[in-house]
């Protein structure tokens, strides 16, 4: 695992449903994290924690449980509260894109600072005093008529914002765009096949060359959006070499 | 719910577990969103997608099931299928963040396209012939140790991502930078008090006149970062102005 990965650790504070945990293990191990904290859990270990970690089950095994919530972030120089609710006194807030790349610039290799992305309660959060022992905390704009995300989807949004900023900072964010298997077909390839369509179109009685209207057109238009690669012009040219003329 | 949201289905093909059918459910729901369309699921409706679904149990009730993947897509002008595996013909590919602003695009009120995201089996995904019947697959990029993403946590990354992409076109991502609740103090605030901190530390006994180093310095690079606001300042000179001198 890469040391920046390592240095961002999840926290899940007094989780009642031992489902959450093993979900958490696994969107945590998915998104390339392996450092699980759990402040008294109500249940752990259990069997259907690790039926939900199905292949994170290491991540479980590795899994500490403290007693209270300053042990868990003792060693962290940056502790990160999620946070549902509006606060009496606003706190440093951040929507979870920022999050990720704060998490990323702090875990790397130049500041090597221990990162908690700490997680309250399903059904209350983290406490008042819970937050307020946190640098930052983050929100994940939810629908704002049913807000209450499930423990193991914040877990999961949060490791991906983390993973992905982590990725992008190290330039390994694919945009795929240049994945092809096939070059990209030239102007003049695309212009020769338009002759051959045209010719084609002609040839079988298609298209009257006295009133030809906008179809070549449309087709030019049709054929730049698409942006054949060779092969598929090879294909389409092969396909009109085999179209018979209509009999005279 | 905005007509954005309403153009984007989430069809899951042949899903084996009620209760990822219940999680999607909730995921598509916290994220704002309302059409979900199962292709042959193997159990529906179930006891255990209700209770997984917690809150979103108006999305189940209105969730269509169909016999094929080609009715669940049928009206949609852009179909985007998940796809965790290298291809043998490439296809064009994004990554999530790129998927969230093409959907967001696609569905938005100049276009008014429905638009498809389609969620393959737990085990095995979407067979090749219905990735060929995307138009576009999408990649979350995963670690590579442990790639298999759970249903519910791709549903969950891939609507927060079309969620993320709807509010910032909308200029509704907040990044919170702004929501204080009391003015940031004035150069003029922070040098008043750093004069202040300094007399209190003088007479105090603690700072030396004579041999100060590098005390203030630290001092007013610390409260550079901090960047105190106005309510802060006050209640450091009134602890300040608290602090008995040291009798002479």
């Amino acid at each position: 695992m890469l040391e920046n990965f390592k240095r961002v650790r999840f926290v899940l504070v007094n989780t009642s449903q031992p489902g959450n945990i093993g979900g958490a293990a696994r969107a945590i191990k998915n998104m390339g994290f392996a450092d699980l904290v759990l402040v008294q859990p109500e249940i752990f270990p259990s069997d259907r924690a690790r039926w939900r970690a199905a292949g994170a089950k290491d991540v479980l095994q590795n899994t500490r449980v403290v007693d209270t919530y300053a042990e868990a972030i003792a060693d962290c120089e940056l502790v990160i509260g999620t946070s549902a609710r509006e606060r009496r006194i606003p706190w440093p807030l951040v929507n979870p894109r920022v999050c990720g790349e704060k998490v990323a610039a702090e875990a790397s290799d130049t500041s090597k600072h221990q990162v908690a992305l700490v997680f309250g309660r399903e059904d209350a959060g983290l406490t008042n005093d819970e937050l307020q022992r946190c640098h930052l905390h983050v929100h994940i704009p939810t629908n704002p008529d049913y807000s209450s995300l499930n423990l193991c989807a914040a877990v999961q949004v949060l490791a991906y914002e983390v993973r992905m900023a982590m990725l992008e900072s190290s330039g390994e964010l694919k945009d795929f765009e240049q994945e092809w298997d096939a070059p990209l077909a030239k102007s003049e390839d695309l212009e020769n096949f338009l002759v051959h369509l045209e010719e084609t179109m002609e040839s079988t009685g298609f298209l009257n060359p006295k009133t030809p209207r906008q179809t070549m057109t449309r087709m030019r238009r049709m054929f730049g959006r698409i942006r054949p690669d060779q092969s598929e012009v090879a294909i389409l040219r092969g396909l009109l070499s085999s179209v018979k003329p209509k009999s005279k």
